[in-house]
């Protein structure tokens, strides 16, 4: 066993803080001057709850990833003391355990200036004490600005913006949806090929989803938002073990082919990597404090036939279905989906929270 | 079962921040009028804990209520960089799970510029290896500027004090206090009728508290300050469901009827009720781990032979003595209450942490 | 039983902000003459992790006890709006639990004007979800600009340091080392007497350390640090209860000796108490989640037979191991250690999150 003093002796205090990501981290210059600046319509965003990915339009969508371009470019910006949400406070609610999506909002807050009060244990809360949902949305209309909420009760979320007077983001509600997180997985494809957004027929590409989208609340609010952009798109193929007996939800399917999406499902992932742009895997859901594992031949390693060019995403946490020799091949995309996820998140906060004319001062 | 969009689809995403509470609301600008300036009796509360609600005089909580109202009719004065807690920490020991006086603390500090660092569970501090109460406050003199604390061990707030050089807030300890759970009541009531401060005979109310002041810390702290202003009252009459072999402890009621409030007590809600100005309910008392339910016939509902012009208040969370259909009538003045807590918390952290000067800054 | 009320009539509200500590608050000051500033010296800690007392050499420490030694000169220092790590978030990561450590790293980061993001249970990090240390440590990279790091398991921040690309400091991994408690120890020697640094050989001194080398991490990391000032040091006596089999972990006790330290064991505390000048007491080791009491002859009270001037060490939570009667006396250095500390990590985080130009504007 290695103890502190050898590691350190063997030279691993160092560390390098200017060492790019040399995969996976373009700048995400390109894609601000792909999208053009036109905040009004960000405007509809100050007054708004985000439970659903369903709930953004493509023209929301780009504004929003533009500003999250902007933070990204730009991150020492806020270092003047007043910040955009300086003085704001934010209840970070997370009943249901979590660290990364707690992490990345609160880092975000944080970023933007503004103050946190964290609640991490559904126990301690009223809720507990048999208070109801609508209670705990009054109470927190009195303390704090916005609330961020994880829920492993799917109707939480739904429950508490009856009676919020202040913003909510939903960060997971049960296998529903998880709106944020899909916003990230998109905002990172657009990064990695912004010519995208020109949509010619010839550019479009595959986008293979290794999940189920009945039951898999990242994949959900994800087909939602790509449906937002059917031009860009030859089509996403759904691939799974065939374990489930509905792969879709009622209706589900049906509302994506009709926005324009082009579906396919397939249990054979071998067959199907070496035409695919975007990989993106899930495979471990995570569902109240269990979890289950697909199929042992659903997952991507070194060997897998993946196309040269092909980028993969995945949420994060992960397991062996992404192994870790692909860390430092350039089809690793996934670490900088989660750093894209923090400024993603800022984009979204500056807008939900402030007025419009305090957007402008940050644009 | 609705999820996220569907939610969303139904409009559900849009809220209203500007939406006025119809009831309960009243303007601090009446209080703030009714109460003249007279800021030297202040002056005493910057080196003293606050354990018991005894510990205030009249011109002192007059004092703090006035503050109490100058922050809530300026919600936004601290949008500066420097705010009066700006660089002071706080210590926020929840030993007996809370989110509601929790939030309202941290919320009051947060608003104020402050910092904060939450112990939010008991076993990870040097008390679960043994460590004495004097101890960990030795600790907390070198780490905070202030502390807040609950503890279903009724002592813990007493052997902490005696080592402090900070200053602690009691949060609620045991059955036996919760001071500023009970400057925010009488806020609350000062709010609604300010002319009660004149103290006109004709004025006077009728208070109901439906309770038992042996064992309920927010009655047994509510009760020491309605003392404080027998000229406002006409009687109190504490309400109960025969229970409890002894409504009060030794010397309980002796000590408030020397200080001039008149006590009555009744087992007979529905008589009582008509006569009432103000209808205090608590009868979830939390006790420790679990919670005891009082009779089936103290609730209150809509039927409830409630005189048209009074107030129902309740410190939260409520189960079903507080039926959500008076949540939109006149009556409901429990909401208020709980967004004046926070207000009245900052009045009081401001008070106790800053020298005199800043505090006349902040007036 | 003294309940809120009681205690407040017998006068325990007032407490005394003013009142120093007459025992153990040696100002800093003649500390802060003993040592010439030579800043370049702290250069070399803006790229490090902080794992093992060993890397610090005798230069960087001297520098580091100069800073924390001019921050507890000037507790006041910043009231301005920006301060050093104004902007910068620490990820304060606590896997096994704790209070003291962890109160005493975020208010040092407080201070210094950085905000916080906590984890105190490992079971909602991804680590329960099956996730590697190594993913952890990417995420965090993303997140925060430093990362505090306390677990049982001993290899835990041998793992991240691999992957992360902001720093981790150390502070506490299972048995092995503790080096910020250390430094804060030594940090109080040369506080007490700064004029041990002029390594006069009629001024060494005796130390006694309670406890065993081989499995309790404060006395590991204290006596490498120790070993960077034989010069100092008369001897170093290991005082145990001869419970232990092997009282080093191999070759431990020869590079001590190697680097010019003294050693002796013995087991007979009395005799050795009247010849050491500081007694080093940590009796209780405190081993994932249970604890081991030492014998019951190696404990401290009024009657030891200490040397008049002697002072006491302890990195506290004590147990009956350290008795209270000791407190009084000009033998408690202890409480002085604790204040120390947040200085001491004051300084260390300065040095490690910031640019060394922007030291030199705190220095």
């Amino acid at each position: 066993m290695v103890n502190a003093e050898k590691a350190i002796t063997e030279g691993a205090a160092a560390f390098d803080r200017e060492r790019p990501d040399i995969y996976g981290d373009a700048h995400p210059r390109d894609l601000l001057r792909a999208i053009t600046e036109e905040h009004e319509h960000l405007q509809a965003l100050a007054n708004r709850h985000v439970a659903s990915a369903a709930q953004f339009d493509r023209d929301q969508l780009l504004q929003l990833f533009r500003l999250a371009a902007k933070y990204e470019a730009n991150p020492d910006r806020f270092l003047t003391p007043i910040k955009p949400l300086s003085g704001k406070l934010l209840i970070s609610a997370f009943y249901e355990p979590s660290t990364r999506t707690r992490l990345s909002f609160e880092s975000a807050w944080h970023r933007l200036g503004g103050d946190i009060m964290s609640i991490t244990d559904r126990t301690t809360t009223g809720i507990a004490k048999g208070e109801s949902l609508s209670d705990v949305a009054e109470m927190f209309n009195n303390y704090g600005d916005c609330v961020v909420l994880r829920d492993s009760n799917e109707d939480s979320v739904m429950q508490m913006m009856r009676s919020l007077r202040i913003p909510i983001i939903n960060a997971g509600n049960g296998t529903d949806e998880h709106p944020t997180q899909a916003m990230s997985d998109l905002y990172t494809i657009l990064k990695w090929r912004p010519a995208l957004l020109e949509e010619k027929p010839e550019d479009r590409i595959k986008i293979g989803i290794i999940g189920v989208p009945r039951r898999m609340r990242t994949v959900r609010s994800l087909l939602k938002l790509l449906s937002r952009f059917p031009g860009m798109i030859d089509e996403v193929v759904v691939i799974h073990d065939g374990q489930d007996k509905e792969l879709y939800s009622p209706q589900q399917r049906e509302r994506l082919m009709k926005d324009g999406l082009k579906l396919r499902e397939s249990t054979d992932l071998a067959a199907e990597l070496p035409e695919l742009d975007v990989v993106y895997i899930n495979a471990i859901a995570w569902v109240k404090d269990d979890f289950e594992v697909m199929g042992n031949n659903l997952k991507l390693n070194s060997k897998s036939p993946l196309k040269p060019s092909a980028i993969i995403l995945h949420p994060l946490a992960r397991g062996d279905e992404l192994c870790t020799s692909l860390d430092d091949t350039p089809h690793n995309w996934y670490f900088a989906q989660a750093r894209g996820a923090v400024f993603m998140r800022m984009a979204l906060l500056t807008c939900m929270v402030q007025r419009t004319e305090m957007v402008m001062d940050v644009l």
